[in-house]
């Protein structure tokens, strides 16, 4: 039985929408704890009280510091302390980070925690790291962030030896800025199936398992590729309904489209790990449905099924001879 | 009239779409030149013979040194002697980087060219800068570069006083990587009319006339795009006519689609212009059509007609008592 730390206050349409989707996870396996206000309808669930809220204008180190009662931080104290096996929230991304950090802690040799993201790429789904933790990174992270997400490739994906690409501006190992140059060397070195660089152009086509880039880098992709895909599926709709001729095709294609959004829906994964800390952290969108908070906490139970954390922590212990690359060993 | 000198070898599909590209543009206007192997056929258009070619392969600086009698060196010779006004080609990128900065060079005051793109966002046309001419930028750079997307702006988009934004992960001052957050503070300083940071899911959307990046991200982010938009109209295409009832709705559909992608299409712009040299250079796309030529010669000569380089060399004059940063005079 997986314990499953909810923040029902985190995410544009908290309670409701959270407590609902902690229902919907609920099973045999999962066992979803809320934290909320005192007087919160769970339907039944386990409830933490923890009556403030972090909002998504607060700062982030700031508010985690500024309230330690609230769902957010609760929630994740939870995990550090070992009363749940994991945490889930639709909240503050900095805020999960801060609180993490805070009250999770970092996994011995982990520098920096990092976000990996599921890709609904064409031909599979990939795995971005990255996706926008840390705003500034040295490239001896970057080698971290590839030995995160292909334990995370391994374990979520299920894909055994996942390739691992760098992104950057061209294919070529010369292709790409001074941090991307040193990763990609010391990614050579890494013992890694690192197969070099990819471009962005291939990232929803499927550039590889293991999509690695600098937070900054990786948040600027992932936002666009959010971001096309709605307006363009929107101006689509905008340009079929302007006409009966269209509207009457768009009845007719609307099973077809219907596939590929939901493949690309972000509600089908849910949610992002929040990578190097020694329990397991989920972030949800921030306007999570029932439907994302419910796949978010499946994915938490998830990787606390396949250990992913002790996966984490083995391969994290770093090796002595060169400093910030993790040793091989496992 | 001005004359534009066409690389006719620089391309996937050259010589044959390079040479219809430049009959279509040719107008009372425009005057092609094309620099190619002795015995081409131009269809009455002059040649200047220049039989060596530069590959999509060959590294940029070396071949630039290697091949001075190639096509696409010759062809912004051509601009730097005065010869013609302005140099387009299909080519390699860093090759027409490389070769400006030999052979037209650098406009006083400019440290760094930048490729400036046309985003064919929702709710009308933004410039793109840096989109990829510079791996690593500092931050008096992306200044510099938010001055010659303005001009762009202002002269071929038509845009009076263009708003500027900085690509970031967050719209807040305070977000963003080290070099975003020293941007941000000198773009407040620096006379344009900069409203703070964009995210890259607006991008499509219409996120300023001018959105500034360095080089890396703003490759990352046009390909990104480029690669997006592809993907998923490939992917809705193949899911419609996957089913009698999809095809039927997919021709009824048809002419709305044709036109969103009419909008999206990158041969309608044709090319991206290399912006900071004594000239004009514009980068049409590797696989481009006779009519992605023939617009990226028309953008040229557009350019030429609005003073495009005089205006930059205006505004680019270097404010002494604040190097890297030009003033405000105009």
């Amino acid at each position: 039985m997986v314990r499953v730390a909810v923040d029902a206050l985190g995410g544009d349409r908290a309670p409701e929408e959270i407590v609902a989707g902690a229902l919907e996870a609920r099973s045999p396996q999962i066992e979803p704890i809320l934290f909320g206000p005192p007087g919160l309808d769970t339907g039944g669930l386990e409830l933490v009280e923890a009556p403030e809220r972090i909002t998504m204008d607060d700062k982030p180190a700031e508010a985690v510091r500024a309230k330690p009662g609230s769902s957010l931080v609760a929630a994740n104290r939870a995990v550090g302390e070992g009363r749940a096996d994991a945490v889930v929230s639709a909240g503050n991304t900095g805020a999960m980070l801060a609180a993490g950090l805070l009250e999770i802690r970092r996994l011995k040799g982990v520098h920096r925690p990092a976000i990996a993201v599921v890709i609904p790429a064409r031909y599979g789904a990939s795995v971005l790291i990255d996706a926008g933790a840390n705003a500034d990174s040295r490239p001896e992270h970057l080698v971290q962030f590839a030995h995160m997400g292909s334990i995370f490739a391994e374990e979520i994906l299920e894909r055994p030896n996942p390739e691992v690409r760098l992104l950057s501006i061209g294919e070529e190992p010369e292709k790409g800025n001074q941090l991307v140059l040193e990763a990609h060397a010391l990614l050579r070195e890494s013992g890694l199936n690192f197969k070099g660089n990819t471009e962005a152009r291939e990232l929803l086509r499927f550039a590889a398992d293991v999509v690695v880039a600098d937070g900054f880098t990786g948040n600027v992709a992932l936002k666009l590729l959010e971001g096309t895909i709605k307006e363009l599926l929107d101006a689509l709709r905008e340009e079929i309904s302007a006409t009966t001729r269209g509207k009457l095709g768009g009845l007719l294609i609307r099973p077809a489209a219907r596939g590929l959004r939901s493949r690309l829906d972000p509600d089908t994964y849910g949610g992002a790990y929040l990578l190097g800390l020694r329990g397991l952290s989920v972030i949800a969108h921030g306007n999570s449905s029932r439907t994302a908070i419910a796949n978010a906490i499946r994915l938490a139970a998830r990787g606390v099924e396949k250990g992913v954390v002790d996966r984490l922590s083995e391969r994290m212990v770093v090796d002595s001879a060169r400093p910030g690359v993790p040793n091989q060993a496992r």
